[in-house]
This record gives structure tokens, C-alpha cells and sequence, in this order.
């Protein structure tokens, strides 16, 4: 018996939508659903209880960071990643592939986007590849065959990612579900880069499952995802979905850089090729409108920084989801809650005009207020489409 | 009826020492008692529902800031301090004497010792007095009989404090128990300005009074605590104490600059002198070993930044009140909690290591759990010191 099995409930007429459950050792996922990002063992200023009091069920951590610090053979030590961060439920660790390629890529390069702020801001950033696929990943993040060279953006110290090794750190780190190390490109990359990096990573797939069943022990406790990519290209993506979806992968991710695909088309494809008894988690992806679009596509899980990283700004989901600055004048006298209608624990006590002064202040619970809003916001949203599904 | 009453339940003998209960409108506070210190509207990353978890009574906020931002008739639009910041328990204000005369008087002067990160940081400073007393106020904090003039450390504006004026915005701001503007002075200030500066108070203590007795409506649902000052001179002190005693306060705070005094001698001269049946607030002390000896001098009420500010720099108080700070390299193999005996919700779930990693990554978890245990520290010293008052 597999450590991750997943179970559909129900479909949806008329589109890809289903609703089911991913059984893991630490419990249910009901899917649809998003996953709470936990990139450093921790959900930004949200304690656990908190977390639980949102109903979040899982959550995503990441390996690239938390294989820089504190290490995963630290995070072994203390029993795995969930005794160290407190969380009894279900978990995932993302490949670190992308942190690799844009975070790893950019270290002391001025040239880079990736700024010194945006990198103790720390989790997913928007993509740094020069679209020129030659000098794509810099010199910094050398790739070859059989994995990637890069360094730190903290100290640039050296660093090696292979398949097998990013598979051996997170058989350490212990999460529920991972995913096998991949070649993220730029949205911009050519097709024949897109294909060359394609094809590494599906060589890297087979390798990354290949060093997951070989340790039966993890094999118990961890479910191994694929990672399909491709580009914009349906040819590619609808190659690599396929390539994957003959490997014997609990689940698959669908990945990319982050300059938006259209959710219509290229999720579509993927969703289109891969089996439909395995969960599909699209990685990255949380603006509202694109998890309900994600859904009618097949998808099951979805993780993004969006809602935590806008909230620690101020910004936050008002009313029909548009979005709404606290730090507006408009709001400094304003009675009301983020969203009369929102049941969230920030909506049910606190006016704009408080959470308007705390984020003036520069007062820590301006932050959390606003995390818990939006996290409650994304939650509702999957939460609602699930509801539809099983109706 | 007065809006705040005091009951005694138990008499310690051999010392001052007394249990009892402070009735306010928000209801009861079990004294001794801790109070946590909420300076702009938020105990500083610790939600309300955390606080009650903690077992927090009653939390302090500061006058001086909240006056300028967002202003106390904003606070009083949104319904009041209570309402604002979501706390329905018992509250108080200072009176933001200490306020003016630090932070007031440090804007903009290089020479102060209140430099911007402190200010960022925001809550009451170390004294930034210069003991040569005729400069000791500076020029941006101008003081006459009737007042201060001084300038906002947050924009150079121009404000001024009268005791009626502090009355009022303290009116305004609503909290159960409120103080009497006072003048803050150094420690070191010299027994001629001592006397000066006392006799001012005074005056002021009974002008506060004046104005608050003059609204009966307030006076319904606020208590007001007169503070005695008199700074290392038990001629003063004694004096300051009996002044204020003969005047008809809810209450007492015990003020000064906090450079510590001598908690054997200088708080029980005021005690002997206080009335029995009025609690006593000693104002900004909070080292542990400070707490109990306030105790033993029949202090009631104590509040100190002390264990949140420490906190948030990763300094926790460890098995026998040892500080320890968590981003020191020993800790970060360590599987022990901060405090293997304690009941707090950070001992109970996480590990020296996981703190440590988290101060490391500078993630806010790391600042809300440190400060969660520092505050349940304080607050089981005074509930013990409580217990055996009563037992």
C-alpha cells in the first residue's frame, strides 16, 4: 500500500472538476484544496493553533530554504519536519528547483531582480531568467546533466542539487508528499530550450523515483510527486504530462515559472494527459480567479505566497474579491471590517481603520490580522468550488 | 459608586503583602497582578486570543502614543479603546508623562541617547535625562507650571500636554483606570529639582483630579490613579506619597525614571505612607526578582516591555529565570524547550532548535513565541507570589 492514495468522490458535468480525498500518514486532504505556504517550517506570524482554527489542512514547506538553514539533517535530528514545526497533519516540501534557478541564480548579481529585500522577504519570487536561453541560469546556478551547482543567497557558500539528493534531503525533511527535482524554465525560454529542459527533467523524474523506492522506509511514510513542464508549448506540455504519467508517481505537480499561462489552455493539456486517478497540484498558483479556473481544470491542490505575502504589505481581499490597501487614507476612519460578510477571526472584531493603524505603526498584529483574512479568503474560495463539486 | 474599587482578601504577615481584587467596569483584576503592556493598542504580535489563553487580566497602553497616532478622537469615533483594539477586559492608559519627556524630547537631537531604532521599537526608553538639570528637559520638551510643549518623535510636529488635556484624551481613549499626568524625572536628578518637579505634580495630581471629577460621565466608567514621585529621596517620597494620599485617587501608581531604585527601600516608603485600601501600580518595573520584592512591599499592580521587548530579540527566561538568548550557537542542536518545566504553549510544543532557527530566518513566529512564554512567565511569578499571599 502505497503511503499516498487518492480517492475521488465526485465529478463535475461539463468540466474536469473533481472532488476526492489524498489519504496520507498524517491525515485527510480533502481536495480541492490550498495549501498553505510554510516556506522556513513556518506560515509566516500564524501560530499553528491559528492555522487550525482556519481550517488549513496542509501545508507546503521549502527545500532549497530549509536545506540552506537549518539543514535538513537538522531538521532529521529533531524528528522531521513535522515534530520541529508542530504540525500533526498532512505536509508537502517542494522540490526546491525553482529556488534553485531564480533564487540560487541571483545571488550578488546587481543585474538580478531578485533584490536584497525580496530575499529576506525570502519565499517564491517572480522569475529572474534572463529569456535569453543561453546565459538562463547565470553562472551562478551551473546546470548540467546530473544536476545543478549553485549558491546560497545568504552566504554564498556552494551548493550541489542532484536528483538523488534532493530526493535524500527530503527524506529527511519527512514531509507526507514531495516532489522530484526539476528544471524550472522561464516563460519566455525558447522551444528548444523548453524541450531540452524538459526532457532533463523527465531523465531527472525517473532518477528522483528510482531514489525514492530504493528507501522502502520513506517509501512508507512519503508519497514522491512529478513535476510536469513544457512551457507554453501544448506539444511539450502535452509531451511531458504524458512522459510522467507513465512513471509511477503518487501525484503530479505542474509547474513552470511564474509569468502566468493561460489556465484555459496550458493547465487544460496537462490535466488532459495525466491519469485521473492520481491528484494534480498546481504549484504556485493562488489568485483567486485562478483557483476556480484551476479547478474546472482538473486540479486538486494549490499552493501560493500571494495571500500571506500581500497581507504582510496590507494589502488584503475586500469585498468581491477586489483588493483593498489598509494603508489608504480612505480607511483611517472607516468602521467597517475588511468584508462585512467575511466570517474570518479578523472581520468579526477588528474595523480597517484599527488594522489601517497597526500597519501605520509597523505593529507586528497588522500583519497577522491581514494574513488570517486572506488565508481565510483562499481557503473559502476552494473551499466553496469543493462544496459545488460534491452538490 | 466609584467606577474602580479595590478589595482586600488576605494580608500577608511580615510583610506588606496582600491578595485582592480591583472591580472595574470591564471587570475584575486578581491582584498582585501583572499587567501586559499594550503601548499602541496591541500587546505587540500577541493576538487577543492568545492573551486570554495566557491568562493576561488586563493590559496598559500609552497616552503619549496613541495621541499621535491615530489620535484619541479617532479612538473615540471607533467606540473607544475597548472596542478598537478588541480587548473587553479591564484597561488602562498612562498618563504619557514618561512619554513626553523621553521620546518628546529626543527627536531630532543627535546627542540624545534615543536613537530612530529605538524609537521604531517604540515603547518606553531607558531615561535619556541628562542629570545636569537645568538643560534636563531639552528644547523640543519645554516645561512650565502649566504644561509641557514638545514635539512628536514621529514627525517634529508641535503638541502640548496640560493635565486637563491628558484627562481629556484619556476620557477620550476610555480605559477603566487611567493616571494623572505627572513629571517624569531622572533618577539622578538632584534633590532641589526632585522637590520642584514633585511639588509640580502635585499641583498637576489635583488639577487631573479637578478635571475628571468635572465629568460625570466619565467618572462612571474610569477610575484615576494619581502617581507619586520624589525620585531617590525618602523625604521626598514620603512626602509625594502622603500629598497624594490626602487626595480622593482610585488609586496609586509608583513613578520614576527607571533607573532601579532600591525595591527595599524606596517602593516601601511609599507604601507606608499610601492608604491601605487603594491599589498601588508600580509603574515600568518587571524584572522577575523585582516583581516579588513590589509584592513584599504591597504592590499590586506591575507592568514592564521588559519580557515582550526581550523576546522579541530571542532573550527568553530559562529553568530558574536564567536568560537565555535563543540565537546562541548552543542552542541549535537543542532538543530541550526554552523551559522543560513550564507549561507555556511554546515549552509545551517546540524546541530550543526550531526557536533558534526561527530567530535565525528572522521570522515573526520566532518573536510571538519567545514573547509568549516570557509573558507567561511574569504572569506565574505574581500568580504564585498571589497564591502564597492567600494560602
Amino acid at each position: 500500500m502505497a503511503a499516498v492514495t487518492f480517492e475521488i468522490l465526485k465529478k463535475q458535468k461539463g468540466s474536469r472538476a473533481r472532488a476526492g480525498v489524498i489519504h496520507t500518514p498524517h491525515g485527510d486532504i480533502e481536495t480541492p484544496a490550498f495549501v498553505a505556504v510554510g516556506t522556513k517550517a513556518t506560515v509566516k506570524g500564524i501560530t499553528v493553533d491559528t492555522l487550525k482554527d482556519l481550517g488549513v489542512q496542509t501545508l507546503i514547506a521549502n527545500t532549497y530554504h530549509l536545506h540552506l538553514q537549518p539543514g535538513s539533517e537538522l531538521v532529521k535530528e529533531m524528528g522531521g519536519l513535522h515534530s520541529f514545526m508542530n504540525w500533526d497533519g498532512p505536509l508537502l516540501t517542494d522540490s526546491g528547483g525553482f529556488q534553485v534557478f531564480s533564487l540560487g541564480a541571483g545571488f550578488g548579481k546587481t543585474v538580478s531582480k531578485v533584490t536584497r529585500e525580496e530575499l529576506d522577504a525570502d519565499e517564491k519570487v517572480a522569475s529572474v531568467y534572463d529569456p535569453d536561453v543561453a546565459s538562463q541560469h547565470g553562472k551562478l546556478a551551473q546546470i548540467d546533466d546530473e544536476g545543478v551547482s549553485f549558491t546560497s543567497h545568504i552566504d554564498g557558500s556552494l551548493h550541489r542539487f542532484t536528483p538523488e539528493r534532493s530526493v535524500e534531503i527530503q527524506h529527511e525533511l519527512g514531509a507526507d508528499i514531495f516532489f522530484a527535482f526539476d528544471e524550472c524554465t522561464a516563460a519566455e525560454a525558447s522551444e528548444a530550450y523548453q524541450r531540452e529542459a524538459m526532457e532533463r527533467t523527465h531523465r531527472w523524474a525517473e532518477r528522483s523515483l528510482k531514489a525514492h523506492r530504493q528507501n522502502i522506509d520513506a517509501g512508507k511514510r512519503q508519497g514522491i510527486f512529478g513535476i510536469v513542464q513544457g512551457g507554453r508549448f501544448e506539444s511539450l506540455r502535452r509531451e511531458s504530462a504524458r512522459a510522467l504519467a507513465e512513471m509511477d508517481f503518487d501525484g503530479y505537480g505542474i509547474g513552470g515559472s511564474y509569468q502566468k499561462f493561460d489556465l484555459d489552455t496550458a493547465v487544460g493539456w496537462v490535466t488532459e494527459e495525466l491519469p485521473e486517478d492520481k491528484p494534480r497540484h498546481l504549484l504556485g498558483i493562488g489568485e483567486p480567479g485562478d483557483l476556480i479556473k484551476g479547478v474546472q481544470q482538473g486540479v486538486d491542490l494549490f499552493d501560493c505566497v500571494q495571500p500571506t505575502r500581500l497581507a504582510r504589505t496590507g494589502m488584503v481581499y475586500g469585498p468581491g474579491g477586489e483588493k483593498l490597501m489598509l494603508t489608504n487614507a480612505a480607511y483611517v476612519h472607516d468602521h467597517e471590517p475588511i468584508d462585512a460578510t467575511c466570517s474570518c477571526a479578523t472581520c468579526t472584531h477588528y474595523s480597517r481603520a484599527y488594522l489601517a493603524h497597526l500597519f501605520k505603526a509597523r505593529e507586528m498584529l497588522g500583519a497577522i490580522l491581514a494574513t488570517i483574512h486572506n488565508l481565510h479568503y483562499l481557503l473559502t474560495v476552494v473551499r466553496d468550488e469543493r462544496k459545488k463539486i460534491l452538490a
